[in-house]
């Protein structure tokens, strides 16, 4: 049986990993267009900041730890094409221009995204090359990249103020950066937390030196070889604005990578996304996909998703993997989509749509906001955390989550995870005994607060 | 209305809040023993390392919060008896000695419990009054007492290797005393973790400069006007020990007050505690019993478990205070007993029956454990994280977990516990989405892959 996985990153090398361990025997190949085998992306800005000595550190596993498991790793290699009836795969050297046609019995796409760019007047010096100090960041070429011209008391705008901005912006304000954001929206963030709590978080990040333009878009990078300045223009206003710009990151969001699976048949669904089932297979008989480059559902509102996150990756990784392998694994019916990031001394954090998402899905939420803390109020050390939970107006099912807080966040949101998960209710999740020690947390915790603030306002009604 | 309630610490206070919030207009009144109004009895520890500055720090709301909710408090004062046909409480003035008898329409009976005596031989200089030296510790004025005897450089025993034993345990080393801890027990903690996890505890404990002496009983205590050694003797075989004591710390568990509900007809379950229902009611009508004095049944075994932790007191509380101002409230049908502490840099924590309390329930569980780290590997700053989970055979519902780590443990244990209270299996729980981001947490958590290794035992089987 051969195996054969396009894309070495989270949800290419979990898939590899699984299906070694289901046979035993295959034959399990990875093509991998990057040099490096995989590595951690969501750990770039932390390489950037130094919290991460080097760029090269994000390596999870090493050649030698491939070779171990018996799984080919052919690094630099472009699969090029795909013969769904032969069932090979045209794949070509990066490096020397090679081409080889590699067989397979089971194939995985796991070829991930790519920055989108947004359309920016003056981005690139030539064609496909993008000025000195523009950057998109995917890679750890592009990390070091951004890196190499992060020096102190420069000055960065970010153009996005998704997640992944936040980390970049707070990556180098560490390294001594002024930093500032440019958001589209009328508030950063809105794609993870709802506008309550995304202000709450905006609030602590402009106490910092760095600033946030919101209702603004990014026009043109001024500059002749190299960016010196943003222009951005109020959305609503037209007022325009010069902003100092010695880098540019253009964090706008990703593209799936999926010219490769197109071509080979498998269907798109509504998000341009590779869609899969709950085993991960695509359209195609013998094609799995798993990571940025697939569509799954939403496990609350059932609406399509375009899968972009480490978690979710893996886990599909893991499920395509031994599904190819002849095993059998299926993924929950949906996506949580529970997430965290740290950045200027904050936790953020969800699960669940938000309460906007809820709403355009025709769910109107109960919602429940608490301000606790995360120790009891007689113990010094204790740190303020707002806590909101989305529920279902009628039997009041828990939809969705959100923390924000200085610290002690990631572990409460998996909590709601599993409650949602679960298909708990605000009554059920408000009697929960959590654990409960004075230097610890407090016998009450902000989470089950929260609900019950949520079921007052149920009852009420 | 008149609702009436014995006891005015954790279970006590909070059931007379809920009342009040329940009913506003009712008359609510507390009867407490002690001179103080509510404060944290589990913190007394840490006002005695001084993480909490003072004793007095402990109480959580003082005589002018109960004034602004119209509780009324009658502080150094023991309700003596109960006259259940004319709905009347004797209550005793502590100071003075007066009577008074004080009418109810409900009554919620809080009275907590003391610790208990083992037979120490010299433990009393008098009848009733400890030996110098001697303490056991229930109250602040006990705190006190044993705060004024920990000099620095002075040798402390520790009688019981409970939660509690190391809590204080740890507190005394804070202070600079040597400290002994002697266990009856092959073990300690297995009140709260199973050997294999307390052991790993146990190890950590001894590499700080506290010896820990397991299967010794305490025979006496030495010394003329005040404690100068314990004299111990091994359970199996016979040998004796003396150590130098200048302080002994009985923590061998507590007994619960419950003469005055007996005495009223309350009807005691098989562990000897006030037995009450999900509404915590007696078998009394108009009279509601929580906290530390009843007993409830475990959620997963079904068997009468004693109330004694500060999370379940104040969710009794909550459920005995709205009930008995006319309001309706269920406690869960069991106790998951969800339980942590931090001590010697540890946290653990636990959540459910351990497999030994499953085995003597009939259920041979599977086990799952795992050690992990609380960040990915690439990052600097993980800690290992020590993860046990425990399910049944049949369908891998989960029934249990354990977690020792230096941190980051509790909100882990919160996962567990919505995962058991909701009835949740081994699979579901596997294919949990966890936060992820490099700072924070793996994408494969160690709770979620403990669930993975018992998954794969159970399919072997």
């Amino acid at each position: 049986m051969k195996i054969l996985v396009i894309g070495g990153m989270a949800a290419g090398a979990t898939a590899a990993q699984f299906a070694r361990k289901t046979d035993r025997k295959a034959e399990v190949t990875i093509i991998g267009k990057e040099p490096h085998p995989i590595y951690s992306k969501c750990g770039l800005p932390y390489s950037l900041s130094g919290r991460i000595p080097t760029f090269e550190r994000l390596v999870e596993f090493d050649e030698q730890w491939f070779r171990q498991f018996r799984i080919g790793l052919r690094l630099g290699t472009e699969a090029t094409s795909i013969d769904t009836s032969a069932r090979t795969v045209t794949a070509c050297d990066l490096r020397g221009g090679k081409e080889e046609v590699v067989p397979y019995d089971t194939l995985i796409i796991a070829t991930g995204g790519h920055p989108w760019m947004p359309p920016i007047e003056g981005a690139y010096s030539a064609p496909g090359v993008l000025k000195e100090g523009v950057h998109l960041i995917r890679t750890i070429a592009d990390g070091k990249r951004l890196s190499g011209n992060a020096w102190r008391d420069s000055r960065a705008v970010i153009i996005g103020g998704g997640l992944i901005g936040m980390e970049f912006a707070e990556a180098l304000s560490v390294r001594g950066v002024h930093v500032s954001i440019v958001e589209l929206q009328h508030e950063i963030l809105l794609a993870s937390l709802d506008e309550d709590m995304a202000a709450a978080a905006r609030q602590i990040i402009e106490k910092s030196r760095t600033a946030v333009h919101l209702k603004y878009s990014a026009e043109s990078i001024q500059g002749e070889r190299r960016s010196e300045s943003v222009r951005i223009s109020n959305t609503e206003t037209g007022e325009k604005k010069e902003i100092p710009a010695d880098i540019v990151v253009i964090s706008t969001g990703t593209k799936a990578n999926t010219d490769i699976a197109v071509k080979a048949g498998c269907a798109l669904g509504v998000t341009g996304q590779i869609k899969v089932d709950s085993r991960c297979a695509t359209s195609v008989p013998g094609i799995f996909a798993a990571g940025d480059c697939t569509e799954y559902v939403d496990l609350i509102t059932g609406a399509p998703v375009a899968v972009g996150m480490g978690t979710v990756a893996t886990r599909q990784g893991r499920t395509a993997g031994i599904n190819a392998a002849g095993g059998r694994s299926e993924l929950p019916p949906g996506i949580l989509g529970t997430r965290v990031t740290e950045a200027f001394g904050m936790h953020l954090a969800g699960v669940g749509p938000t309460e906007v998402q809820l709403r355009k899905a025709g769910i109107q939420p109960v919602v429940g906001r608490y301000v606790g803390s995360t120790l009891p109020s007689y113990i010094p050390g204790g740190e303020e955390i707002l806590v909101k939970v989305l529920a279902h107006p009628d039997k009041g099912r828990l939809l969705g989550a959100q923390i924000v807080g200085t610290s002690r966040v990631h572990q409460r949101i998996n909590a709601f995870a599993v409650a949602i998960l679960a298909g708990m209710t605000l009554e059920q999740f408000s009697k929960l005994e959590t654990a409960y020690a004075p230097p610890i947390a407090p016998t009450l915790d902000a989470i089950t607060l929260a609900c019950d603030v949520a079921l007052m306002k149920m009852r009420r009604k």
